[in-house]
Parts: C-alpha cells; structure tokens; sequence
C-alpha cells in the first residue's frame, strides 16, 4: 500500500465541465479532506469552473511535482484525459463518478467520503495500468509523438475507399490488412473501442496489447493480441483522408509510407480503488452480464 | 382484426406448471373472462395443477376444434410449447407474462385485464409467425416428422469430434459444412438460439429463415438468409452423437446418410398483442438497447 | 428466357479503365457478336479508352433506350458502377471477370466467347436483383437524392466522436444507436462492406434489406433484416463530420437533423449467367468455404 | 539453441496412423538420421503400422527418458496427441506434414530432409508453447487430472438445455453463465476451437489464457483473456449431460457442483522449427490472410 497518500500530503481535485450541481460535492470533498489535514488543490481548468473558494490552483505539470493523489470527479472521459496527462508523473488516481459509474470512475457520489476516508487511511486496492506510447515517422523523422491510456485507432476518412495497412511486430511481418482501420489497444481500451469492434476482453494485469481491424475485408483477419512487449508499426499503404487517434486526440493527414510505431510506455498509471474492488464485479456492472436478454423464452 | 374473438366464444387457459401464486391471478382471469360473458376452459394439463374451481379441461385437439383464442400465462417457454401444438389449429395466442416480459408474452400480470378487455373487444395488433416442419428421412424412408416455432438444430454429441453437414438449398449444394452443428431458425427463433450462435436478428414479418452455423470450422461461414420458401436438406456426412432438435424436442441417434428435409410449414402462430404493441420496442427492452456498456468513458 | 437478346439487337460494351492488355479480348468479343449478327456499341468512357476501330459509342441514356444487353468487362467495382446508371433502364447485364472472379462478373475471360454465345442464344439463367432508393431531407425539403446497388452507409468522420443514429422503420421507432455508423444493405451488398462489418449474408432472390451496425457502442445492436418493403429513415442526432455513402458515391456534410429515407428503388438490376450458374457455387469459390484453416489440428 | 540435438543421440520418430504411402518417407528419414549418426527409434504404435525394417520400438515414457527429439511425421493431430504425453519429458518437438501444413506441423515432406539436417545441426528456431492443467473435483476429492495443449472445453451435451457454468479466477468471482459451454484455451489452442467460437488469436509468447463462452446467451459474454498465472475454476451450477475435454479426451458424466480447477502446467511443449520460420507467416497461410474475399466487388 506504499502508493496510498500520507497526511500532510497535498491532494490534487479534478473536476469535469459542465456537470450542473457539481459544487456542492465538490465542496463536500474539500471540506472533508482538509479536516483530515490534507492541502488541497484544483487542477487549473477546474479552478476555472467550480465554484468553491479558498482553494489553489495547479497546472497538471505542478500537480505532478508536489501532490501525491489527484482525484477525479466526473466520468471515465475526464479520468482519460487526466490519466494521460499525470501518466509520467506517476501519482496515483482516485475516481469518482457522479451518474453510472464507470470502469475507471468507481466510488459513487454519494458514498465518497467514506469510500476517500478508507482509500486515504490506507484500506486501498492498488491497481497499476499500462500505456501505449506511439509516434508517427515519416520518411525516417519522427513528426509526432503521442501516449493513449485505451489505444491508438488508425482509421480511413469518412467517404474514403479501405486502408490498407501494412503492420509488423517486433520486426516480422504480420500482414497487409484491408479495412477500415486498426485499433491498437491496452488491457484498459479493451473495454471501450476495440470491444465495439468485436475484440476480447483483456484483464488489466495481462502483460498484453490487443489488434482489433475495424470492418476488415478478410473474414479471418481476427483479433489477436500479442505481449506488450512487442513494437508494432502499422504502415500506411494505400487509402484517403487515413488519420492516427491517441484516446481522443487525432493526428491527421496521414500519408502512404507513414508509419506509426507503438509500444508500452515506460509509464504506468495507478488507480486506487476501495477495498474490495473487483474488476469483475465491474465488468459484470457494465456489460449487464447475468442479465439474460430473453427469460424463460431462451430454450436451449 | 377478424381473428380477434366474438363474445360468448370459448377461451382456453393454459398456465405453466410451478409457479407459485399463479392460482389467484388466474381465477382473476377466469373471473373477468366469464363476466364478460366468454366460456372458459383449461388446457388439461393447466386442470391438473391449477386450483381454480368450476373451469371444464380440454384437451389441445378439443382447443383447436372449440377454442377462438387461448391465453397462456408463464413466459415464453410455456407459449413455445403450446403455439407448435396449436399451429395447425390456428388459434389466435395471448400471452400474459408473470416475471420478467417476454418476446411472445408481452403482458405484465399487473395490467392483465384492461389488455384481455381492450384485446377481446377488438383493440388488438394481429401478428402472424411463421413455423418450420422438418421430416428425417433414412434410406428414402420418413422415420420422424416435427414443427418447430424457433428453429430445427442438427447438432454433435458432447466429446464428438466435429460433425460435417452437406446443406442444399432448393436442388442446389451450398456447402459441406464441418462445425458443431447448424441451427435453422424462423424469425422468431432468430432472438433465442440463432442470436447466441451469432445470428442476426429477422423481423417477424420477413419472409426468411436463417441459418447459422455453430462453432464453424471455417471462419467465412456466416450466417446466411434464404427466402422462406426455400426447401432446406441437411445431410449428415460425419460426426457421432449427431441429433436433431424441434424447438426442445430432441430426436437422437442420427446416421451418416440421413437427410433432415427443412421447410416452412403450411400453419401460422397468430399472436394477439395490444394495441400500440412494437416488436422494435420489446427488442430494445429484451436487448438492453440504448443501455451503454460504458457510460462516458467510451470515448470513440 | 424473354429478356435474353434477339439477333440483330444492339449490344453495348463497358470495359474497365486501366486495363492492361484488355484491348485484345475487347476486339474478340466485338468481332464475336458482330459476327453473329448484333450491332455492338461501346459506353462512351469505354470508348475513349479503348483501341478497337469501328465501333460506335453511345452515352448511358442512348445505351438504355437502345440496347438490348450491356456486356461489362472488368470487375464487381465496373459492373457496380454501370449496373448503378443503367438500372432504370433495366437492360440486363452480362459480367466478364479478367482476373479472378466476382460475385457479379462471373465469366473468366478464357470461356467468354462459348459463354456469350450461349447466353444469347437464350441458354441464360436469368437473375434479378434489388436496388435502394435513398433521399437526404432537412428541414423537410429533399436535398439529395441517389441509388445504390450495394448499400447505404451513414458514418461518422475521422477523428470524431461516436455518431448517433435514431432509426426509424415504418414510422415505428427502433432505437437511438451510437456506433461508427450504419449499413444499410440490398442482398447484393450483403457480401461487401456488411460482411466486413459482421452481417449476415442474404440470399439475392430474399425479400430482406439488412441492417448492420458498424462498432456499435451497444454489444446487443446486431444486424437486424427487415422486409425489403421497408420504409427505413435514419437520422442524425449527433456526431461530427457525418456523411452518407451510396455505393461509391459520397454525401458529405450532414448537419443534425438531417433524414436519410431509404426504400427499395422500383427499379431492379438482371443479370444474365451462364446455364448451370450458382449462387452458392460463387459463394463457395469467393469466401473459401470447404478449405478449413486448420487441416487435422483442429480436432474438435 | 542448447535444447537443439547433439550428434550420437537418441531420436525417436513418431507417424500419423493410416496414411497412404507413408513408409516411403519414414524409411528416407531413418537413413538420412542413421547416416548422419542418431540412433532412430520409433514411438510403440508407430512400430506396430509403419513397415520400415530394422528400427526398435520405444514406449512414450522410454523416449522421454532416452531420447533428445522426437520427430513427428502427420498433422496436427498428431502432434497435439504426442506433445500431450511427452510435455512432462521436455523432448522438443519436429513436426514433418505430409498434406496442407498445420500449426505445428510446419516442414513439408518435400522438403523435410535439409529442414531436419538444418534443425539437427543447430540452425534451429526453438519455440515454447505452454499447457493446461486440469483437475476434477467433486465434494472436495479429486476424480480426474489431465493435461491440455489446446483447450479444456466444459460443454452441454446434445439434446440438453443451456449449461449454467460458474466462473471463479483467483478466488474472485467472475459470473455465472449460460452457454452451450466455455472454452479455456492456450495460446496454442487459439487457433483451434476457441477462433471458431469467436475468440482472438493469442500469440504464442504472450502470457494469457483465453475463455471463450459457446454460443452464450448473454451477448456481452465475450470472450476475455486472463494472465497464464490465473487459478480459474468451472463449477457446474445447472445442465444436463455436462462434459469436459481435454484436448481430444473426454470425461463425462459431470454433476451439478462438481468444480473444474484449471492453470497453467508447469510442463511446457518446445518445438523446434526452421530457421527463418514465423508465427505470422504461419498465420497467414492458415487463415488466407491476404486474399481477399470480393475482389474489386468490395467497394468500402
């Protein structure tokens, strides 16, 4: 539990935009860890819109060097966001979802007091995740460098005829795929976009890193994951409008011969979840497993 | 709406076995069918365990012969079972469900009797569904005949290597098919065994039947949809164990050389649903449709 | 047999650009059917760019009021292309494949001649096949309007989020899907880009449109056929970049709100096969079935 | 390369059972290893069908102590059969394919005696491929312990409804499924049943383990692959004539509460292949990677 923060420790509150009644929470939040010793800080944009006096404000770069937990409130969309930033500055992540609770956003709004207290005091379940760092080369230079928490997508434009991707791993040829594109996915992505597109499930401590083709032309070009060790480069071979997306952030203009290589960051991020947490329990939450679709009308 | 049926008609019961406190709400309905002045009887098996007083039992032949509709209280198992005994008889089906709705009985217990009034008195959507009869010839001979409202599988025994089906489709050789068997489902067994395989969805008005191969061998072996006027034969080429199911009637001991001679059957099902009733609508209850797997945190 | 050709009739030629060594059979199947009588006519792109003398070439509109036949010499993607123009016309359709064979140009070029000669003769087997009708309507006033022999697809840009699709069929409400986007697929298309996409295959001669979603958000939005006298509107409720494919041919710019009405066209597609010809046969030969993956390996 | 066969030592050769014009090869194979100074032995079964002279018979467990390689001329069933039995004796493996190469039998028997000459000689690419260990239990007691290269595979039998199957990994609960069965596979086995039950090809190397559910009834049931660390337990909740597979070896007759405990063997198969071999290479001829279903029919 060597990750769990200690008091005096400053602590770092990001919060998502545009989510109405967010203050109270919030001040619930800073009221609660103050009482409990801690310095708190926003992270600068939430400054920006929460309404709660009294608190400092942080870039992301000053939260990396001086708090030792950032927490988030909002959806797994802004823990994304905030993952990707603090990913290299280590500190770990506490996630607190106001609606539907997400995959990486936990604790519900309305036990997160006692769920912080218990996360704080130690009684935590640290989970570490792993990244994907690529960067996209062109004729030998490197005119981009990206990470991705979930994966990175290299997809054709709308209107656009398939691509045709060349991809190769750890230095062996796999195979020149037509499709609308390809999904390079962590453990983490797994459950977001490359599920989508008919890819498997990942746990987050497999040592694994998932391909998922969108839409391909050959029925048999299948998902497959390969260790997360390996270097992938996808290779643009042919197609229009072809683009490279790292989370949300998109890098367009792709040209043939462009090639984007990829492989696990050094960085890792570290969620801290209550006691008890199960990824199980949360897949089972979020994909309605043992909700059966039909009742007794399923007969066989 | 000239199906729906004519005061002082007889309406036969059917209720499914063990289901605890089904006694009451079924002597609501015999209660309220009898106010309105209809004759009411049980399905003899229903006489059997249901206790309600003074209601006479008939068996399924004296329902098609004196019946102008029959309601079914239990899920969609129960409604399978009676609508394949009453196809030929072209009752007109209601079904009421106890628990959780179903895709054929699509009443909840609690609003029962408006929708038996507005149903009786006219205010109903007439819904027809087609059947599949399937006879099992061995040397030329017949040796089994069935209908099926879902769909007939012909499928391996457990521990059996793969089986190797020939399918042919109107005189005309689609494919030896090496899988662990095919299911040949109607558009109403298209949400039952046939989705789980990785069929797709046919609404009930399509003139198709799909078939949908388990576990093939070969990945480009996808489902297919052929008219519903297509003669289907599936002959069994390899494989031990090999059986055939209608719905959940299972005939075993298949040969190599025997031929299951697939196709639609001259009876219809006639469902009477509630006004207002869209198939659309129970597929997004039953399917969990515009329930996201992720809130937010899908991102793409 | 009444829509084969009569002698004397005027037969056009299409013949893919870019081909090289074309010229040489293009000459042969000229001086075949003039030498059996028929007038022949290039297409007017065929006819500026391909060297044979002494044909004449007419636009698409003079082709549909004059000829008789289209001969295509080129692949599924030429025939696609002609078949989309000359459907009103309803002249049928003859395919010569130079390469390897397509699900539409089913004549190696190494049998042509012996295969014209009987196809018109009248030894043709005879096969039609269903068009989409689509129109773009915003604000209630059509902004656009187009075929498509394969399919309709509504898709999200590049680099923007999930598009939102609310799905309307007959006027009754299917669902509100997020995804990539939606296929909306003839039989024809059903082994193209829905087949990629997960669809099920359809047969050509099945009254069905199919429905396919691409990387739906929601695991249980699968493919769904519905009859092909569906009135099916798709509109845009959010999402960035989206546009509307029909065939090849791209509509860009939708705006939220906007309505994509498909039907089927009135209009349909005849091809003229050979004697003997087979759908299944075609499938076989293009999706490989009956050549396993595994060889013995696979040993369930 | 240490795992690599010193000169003078033992190699034991073991054929695929009914094989037309096999002893021809075998007979080449034991000159060339003769002249080249092994000792050549053939596996018990393989002395009692192949008519080649002068070569003495080993058990399985005799090779495991004596010999260095064994050299395995057949398929993949073959293969899969001996590596099963001689995992616990670490014996790399060569595997010489008469027909269509399989996974791992990857040398053409046209090519098979410079293949094995390299191979012998060190110019060798030594490849570990890792197993499954499963044991039966009941009421606390052990009653069946087997080991699989492929898969362990916990199935309805035919004619049964759906099997209830509960899912514990590392003492978490996973769910409760209702399916036709799950499949618990190696990397190996990925290409093998668990692909044609929808689930993602694993690389050899990557530490996994992947549960593919069959034909599940709730559609997000996906497949989800675990680290090969994993301590997973199948206990049978509901089903009738429930079985679990080996690989090829069926045990039957499981009961309701009876638990499946699977993990990774501390055995593992090597196989030793050409130099230059690849597993994508492999991949590619397999599933027709690279050729491509339409042509230029697919348009997208």
């Amino acid at each position: 539990m060597s990750v769990t923060p200690e008091p005096q420790q400053t602590i770092a509150l990001v919060v998502r935009h545009n989510t109405a009644g967010i203050d109270e929470p919030v001040q619930a939040i800073v009221d609660f860890l103050q009482g409990a010793g801690y310095r708190v800080v926003f992270e600068q944009e939430t400054a920006g819109h929460v309404k709660v006096a009294g608190v400092a404000a942080m870039t992301i770069d000053e939260i990396g060097a001086h708090c030792g937990t950032a927490i988030v409130v909002g959806g797994d969309g802004t823990m994304l966001g905030i993952a990707r930033q603090l990913a290299r500055y280590r500190v770990p992540l506490i996630g607190i979802n106001q609606g539907r609770l997400g995959f990486m956003t936990d604790i519900p709004i309305d036990r997160m007091l006692p769920a912080l207290g218990d996360i704080l005091s130690g009684k935590a379940k640290t989970e570490e995740r792993s990244l994907l760092e690529a960067r996209v080369v062109r004729d030998g230079v490197e005119i981009h460098c990206s990470v991705a928490v979930n994966d990175v997508v290299v997809a054709r434009g709308t209107g656009a005829g398939m691509a045709e991707l060349k991809v190769t791993v750890d230095g062996t040829f796999m195979y020149n795929q037509r499709s609308d594109g390809l999904i390079v996915s962590t453990p983490t992505g797994s459950t977001a976009y490359a599920l989508s597109a008919g890819g498997p499930l990942l746990h987050p401590t497999l040592a694994g890193i998932v391909l998922v083709p969108i839409a391909p032309h050959a029925l048999s070009n299948r998902p497959i994951v390969v260790p997360n060790t390996s270097d992938i480069v996808v290779e643009i071979i042919n197609g229009r409008d072809i683009s490279v997306n790292f989370d949300m952030q998109t890098f367009t203009s792709l040209q043939h011969g462009d090639q984007i290589m990829i492989s696990r960051s050094p960085n890792t991020i570290t969620f801290l979840h209550p006691e008890g947490w199960s990824y199980y329990h949360t897949l089972r939450e979020k994909l309605h497993w043992n909700e059966y679709p039909s009742g007794d009308g399923k007969l066989k």
